[in-house]
């Protein structure tokens, strides 16, 4: 699919709406719009808009509709599967002008924020006013509140938190004829009708466009404690969270399972890391209980020194300083950029029901082993989600483009361990273009047409971010 | 609109599919099908079907499309807004006989449902899993599961666990062309595509049917403490509700805001129940905590202490016996029972931001005076939701029929002002066919529009639950 040139004229009519200031056409200037992070894709347009107002993003998609032209809206361009990308030479629009917090509420512990806000902004307005807004990703300083709500995003803390659908009570939203569904709504019971609100949020910008939000706040935890696990296997990483859980219930907000070979990369390859364990250990925990009480310490104690004893973790630290915990989440968060220098690496972006995760990853390893010998996998993510990202590093000195050749053989493969296990094939980054046509042969075919159903009502001429997730 | 009459042929072919003894026409055995609880509603039907199979009702809804025939879904019958009711004789399927729960699974924390299953034997089997699912309500001896979900139900414990919405983590769902989807997913993060489980869940039956669920359990409790609060005024009650959640975080599960007339008429009128404090106070808090330790005592000590030191309540008690919390509870229960004996009750179910609950109170207390001067407004509910039941019972010695005639007039005022809060008229029963016309005055018209759309695009020939909700 190949978009015919937009003409000069049209091009104008365009940039008239939010003003030659804002209408980027410069290659140079164009630039940073078009390449996803991991340089997996490399876009073309002829134009980057950049709307300032709610207002402006209706108008540009009132005469998209007029005139069938396709668009694709871009936020911080963190998205991993090339959803923000546009891969035909579509218009951009980036939603990163609209970055105003209407309004923190403390009272009803909400806050409104536009798109294109910052998602380390939306977090210093929440701190400001003693509250969390409890959605933290390792991009949160480029990614935007619209990014994160269009593809759903999940991140460290969604364990006890929720997923980005889960923090958010309401939705203004561009839909594909320029009419603007506003739907700011602050409650959190509202029985009137369908949930529209879900529809948008996760579906890639391809049913409408996000534009602003009402977001949940919680109350600030008062002590934070959090503690490096060594143990042997993922099954015991499983007993521990749940006896955590028990334990603490809501209060552990995080549980990250990691693997020694995606520790000893970060260590390698971060800023002045050091291990936080002598070690080595197998399989690593990195666990966080956030209370609103004084007792995160002896919680975590009372967890970790009964694990100890009855021989479910083999060594465990509790940060002793607010540096030493910054350390521990730069570790995990160095996880993913550690894994470049290494060479190759094959991503998969998977969760299983969280029970089944340590016989996914014992299938996953050995189907790994015996496709690719040599290869390293490199297993983190959120053992409380199922979530585990398992990437798969190129054997040592094997030929990277090559290794990356097999990409897709190694995702079926993958796919299909997760596929048996009722699991998904894509967690927490969506389907964008990256994943759209192993998509068709993985989802249900009910729920497929489905998708493609609403995708032909809410956008009949295909003009919101077209050949995306479906 | 009334529905043409129906064949004996075509009856017969409906009747074909769950066979005769389970296809109900004799006046008698239909009775309990066609009255709404409160008396509101008769509906009439020549057929009550209940199928007792996601097949049986997939062939039912083949055969109504094929043949153009409404149907009307209908589970524990409990609904409060007319939406389970045949207005037009349509035929009933009822989804009691799908009774099963098909699997409890507690190394997952999920339990699948269908859609007949009565809320108290979840709670039954989630119990004897060690596990607790978190959604109460006092009609759970006889509503369902699928009634629970197509109506979004809310109760008494949605502030810390949420609401129905919240606790289900994949649907099976019956599609208006009998297609089935088959959705019953156990994953807590799944990214590949639309959020169809939301487009079902609240759509009162109007979407598609949903017949079976995966829902989300919670480890139970160890320690649970229930008090019962006097104090002076709802911004009291507000203040007490935002120190107990910065005290107790998400184990704060309930936090009821009751009137005192709502408490003398539960008193009056309840089996043998007494005030649980001396008083009388002006309004009273039923609050519960529920935590994984043993400190659910010391927690809601602590907080009622401060409150009581402050002057914020003027007089507490904690329940000493789980017969006490029973009471307690009961008596919160028979509220809604209780306003019967007082003669005509115009009832509201809104929401406003948690925050402008005390004006909305204020506001509408005013407003009600003046309309009727001597009508007695009988306020409860979850303050921590911003949801209150704002009913209305009639002067003392008024005739209740011109009472109840003025029902629209009523809700015309109390709704101006919940919509002036930002509000909403139907916080947890729904629309169903009550509500339906004042929607169409009360919606932003896009929000609406796409409400039509969805609906016909879901159920373009409006057998679904024909003339509910849109």
């Amino acid at each position: 699919m190949t978009a015919a040139p937009l003409s000069d004229d049209l091009l104008a009519r365009f940039r008239a709406i939010v003003g030659d200031k804002h209408a980027v056409s410069g290659e140079a200037d164009k630039a940073p719009y078009l390449v996803e992070e991991r340089g997996l894709y490399q876009g073309r347009t002829p134009l980057v808009l950049r709307p300032g107002s709610t207002d402006e993003v209706a108008a540009i998609c009132k005469l998209a509709s007029e005139t069938r032209t396709p668009l694709v809206p871009q936020g911080g361009n963190t998205g991993l599967v090339g959803g923000q990308i546009p891969h035909h030479g579509e218009i951009v629009i980036s939603l990163r002008r609209l970055d105003k917090i209407r309004e923190v509420d403390a009272a009803s512990s909400t806050m409104i924020c536009e798109a294109g806000v910052i998602l380390a902004n939306a977090h210093t307005a929440a701190e400001q006013a003693d509250r969390i807004f409890p959605l933290w990703l390792g991009s949160e300083g480029s990614c935007t509140i619209g990014g994160n709500l269009s593809t759903n995003a999940g991140g460290i803390a969604a364990l006890s938190y929720g997923i980005a659908r889960d923090l958010v009570l309401g939705l203004e939203v561009v839909l594909a004829d320029g009419r603007i569904l506003r739907g700011l709504s602050k409650l959190k019971k509202d029985n009137t009708g369908y949930d529209l609100r879900n529809l948008f949020i996760g579906s890639e910008g391809t049913l409408g466009i996000i534009t602003a939000a009402v977001l949940k706040l919680l109350p600030k935890p008062r002590t934070v404690e959090t503690a490096f696990v060594g143990l042997a296997s993922p099954q015991a990483a499983l007993s521990l969270l749940n006896r955590a859980q028990a334990a603490a219930g809501a209060t552990l907000t995080s549980f990250e399972l990691i693997s020694d070979v995606a520790v000893s990369f970060a260590v390698k390859h971060g800023p002045s890391l050091r291990a936080p364990l002598v070690g080595p250990y197998r399989w690593y925990v990195l666990m966080e209980i956030s209370s609103p009480r004084e007792d995160a310490r002896t919680l975590i104690e009372d967890i970790l020194s009964a694990a100890m004893e009855d021989g479910l973790a083999d060594d465990a630290v509790i940060a002793a300083s607010l540096e030493q915990r910054k350390m521990f989440w730069t570790l995990r968060e160095v996880i993913s950029p550690a894994q470049k220098p290494e060479g190759g690496s094959i991503k998969h972006d998977v969760s299983v029901p969280v029970a089944a995760v340590p016989t996914f990853l014992t299938d996953a390893d050995a189907a790994v082993a015996k496709l690719i010998p040599g290869a390293r996998a490199v297993a983190f993510g959120h053992l409380g989600d199922g979530n585990i990202h398992y990437n798969v590093s190129q054997p040592v000195g094997a030929d990277k483009a090559a290794y990356l050749a097999r990409w897709h053989e190694m995702n079926e493969v993958v796919h299909a361990i997760v596929l048996k296990h009722g699991g998904s094939i894509s967690a927490e980054h969506g389907i964008g273009f990256l994943k759209r046509d192993e998509l068709a042969h993985v989802k249900d075919p009910v729920a497929l047409d489905l998708m493609r159903t609403l995708k032909r009502t809410l956008d009949p001429l295909d003009i919101l971010n077209p050949g995306k997730v479906v």
